[in-house]
């Protein structure tokens, strides 16, 4: 096996193999989701909450925006999985994303931490997520500007929207595996870095009209969530970001513009198919 | 009449008039609506803030989402309806909802209250839905968990969605006609319970993509309270739930899926007219 | 000169000259647009924030809704523009107007107040706006009845809808100059009062339904933000009013109905070009 060329057939072989064995697991998780429509407690912004309410009821969950601190400890107790977004974070919401975030720790239910805006310009919210990530979070998803800088990196970030490439920053990310089982980092190509499995997970699809529609990265996030009530944290990770990818792709076929566009992507998000899955899926596995 | 068959036969003419008597009531109450324009003031929740307005705006209305303790008073003082959803709510949105819902009893102008996720793991929001509830809302609505658990019943609710069938709960929901004119269950099938009228009318239609979209039931109670500015509660009611039962039909006969399902039912709430009540109204009354 | 017919005529050709000339400004100014994609603050109401985002991206723009007062100054020192907007305030939010109105003053950033409601039943958010106006905001905009209420008018205004015709109003708003840049008064047409052009700048266009559209007014506020980021106050305040009537007028070109009238509303906002500015644009200079 000393022959490179053998080396590379074996392992593209072996590749090939995974990745009909994690198809096999991502129609698995989508056929749970709806059939278990697990209840997701999101803490989110006041931009994503309408959107990730629907994209979690198209995909087969069932959502509950609570993100008081007077229910935050009985609802995250009964909740099947938990979404915290710190897009537009007021005094309340932290206090509910403090108090849900250890209850589901306790608990064992699964949680997905955003850190939207990470970095330098946003110091309170970023206090706030640098106390929620010891609390080791399921998953944290975000795009390339925030993981950056949560890996500890200095960034120049736009606001909220990703001054870097997902591509530039996957390799940084490992370091945040010692909090977490998933990080997934959005971007022209998705990226999910796996404990469990010990490789990186490439997602293709989508279009680039979905960043021109404001929250889809945090609904993204409640996806994840949702699939973690279902599945293991790196199959619901994996899974998530390829219902949105071929969601987007098969929108983008139907509309090559904006305001239609994100119609045409609700109606994808709710028909997708154990067929679009096994036709569409676009993954690449790759060893760190 | 002691014949069973004159005396069902009787009763079904009996019936059918008084359907057509709400027919009239009804177009009357959707045609004021468009003429009068109410203003009706919001205390809702941030998944239903844009819908519910853009709901009421196409409806005929004029939404005011006011929401602040410190212009509840002056604000209820004049508009011509009051909406109060707990959906997601805040300290400050709790103390206007106080204010608000006194400052309208005061006044005599009508209110709507939709205990969003009244139960048990939610008991802030049911302890101050139990003290707003003594102040006798014109109309009470929510789907059948939340109007089964505010009529003293164990329920085991799923968040916010409902875990149980309007048509099991609606006998249980008249013990709540002492605190209120009308409670209206929305699910398959609608139920209005009017003290007015001593009588239960059932509204048929919509799709069973409508609880797909999320905040359709929020929306459909600040419609109930646009329709009680320019009706009676009971008529009100029954018109909200028949503009939302048309609406929903009449969309998924022109989608089949929830994102375009969803624009095209506010495509319908806009464009009902006298002709498609008279077509497609699908109400039945149940006596007590 | 004397003779007033020749007056008319010499008038004329002047002003067909300078609408020419604001054409190529509004296509350098949507080009510039495109190009900078300048990061805009928006502290916003929870009606418009998903709406308001949108637009922005459509548009060209990368909003960032971020309203609490513990990250309002060091956001607001790195934003291109501020759009502020009472809608539905909160006491957090009103605290982060006030930090980020300062902030963007002291570093000559442009931005934008929008006084939802202003008037005498909305008492503590137009003592809020009293007090930033001295601030000297670049571009004050807003419908008839706020602008009016602004200049110190009595208005009996309808909650947060209009009650009175721009075309009635734009003289008064002359006093309002002191304070800012630009007055704009959007209405069935729009009209734009320029300080340093000491003219009143008349658009047209839109559709009616665009008030049938929660929220569109606050976007476009927000928006008047985005341009002045890229050119000067009177030629941003145009553009966006341009880019919404032209957007709004092909829209309704595209459908009659309200829901789907929106999302071809923001298919138009993403594909304005600079043809379609040359071609539908319809703007008349008036003369104090």
């Amino acid at each position: 096996m000393n022959n490179p060329e053998l080396l590379a057939e074996h392992r593209s072989h072996h590749l090939t193999i995974q990745t009909d064995f994690l198809l096999e697991k991502i129609i698995d998780a989508w056929t749970q989701l709806q059939t278990q429509q697990p209840l997701v407690q999101c803490i989110t912004n006041s931009v994503a909450a309408n959107y990730t309410a629907n994209v979690l009821l198209a995909a087969g969950a069932s959502p509950a925006m609570i993100d008081n601190p007077f229910e935050a400890e009985s609802f995250a107790s009964i909740c099947s999985a938990l979404n915290i977004n710190v897009g537009t974070p007021t005094t309340e919401q932290m206090q509910a994303m403090r108090i849900s975030a250890q209850t589901v720790t306790t608990k064992n239910t699964p949680w997905v931490l955003d850190p939207v805006g990470y970095g330098s310009f946003l110091t309170w919210r970023s206090e706030l997520v640098d106390s929620l990530v010891p609390l080791h979070p399921t998953v944290i998803r975000g795009n390339a500007s925030e993981i950056s800088a949560l890996a500890g990196n200095q960034v120049i970030s736009k606001g909220v929207d990703s001054s870097l490439n997902s591509a530039e920053v996957y390799i940084q990310a490992k370091k945040l595996l010692q909090y977490t089982e998933c990080v997934a980092i959005s971007g022209e190509s998705d990226y999910i870095l796996s404990k469990e499995l010990d490789l990186i997970i490439q997602v293709n699809g989508g279009s680039f009209l979905q960043p021109k529609v404001t929250a889809t990265g945090c609904a993204l996030g409640a996806l994840i969530a949702a699939y973690c009530a279902v599945t293991t944290p790196t199959i619901a990770t994996i899974t998530a970001h390829v219902h949105f990818a071929i969601a987007g792709q098969l929108a983008f076929g139907k509309s090559k513009n904006v305001g239609s566009f994100n119609v045409a992507f609700l109606d994808e998000i709710y028909s997708l198919t154990p067929e679009k899955i096994n036709q569409h899926a676009d993954i690449h596995i790759i060893k760190f």
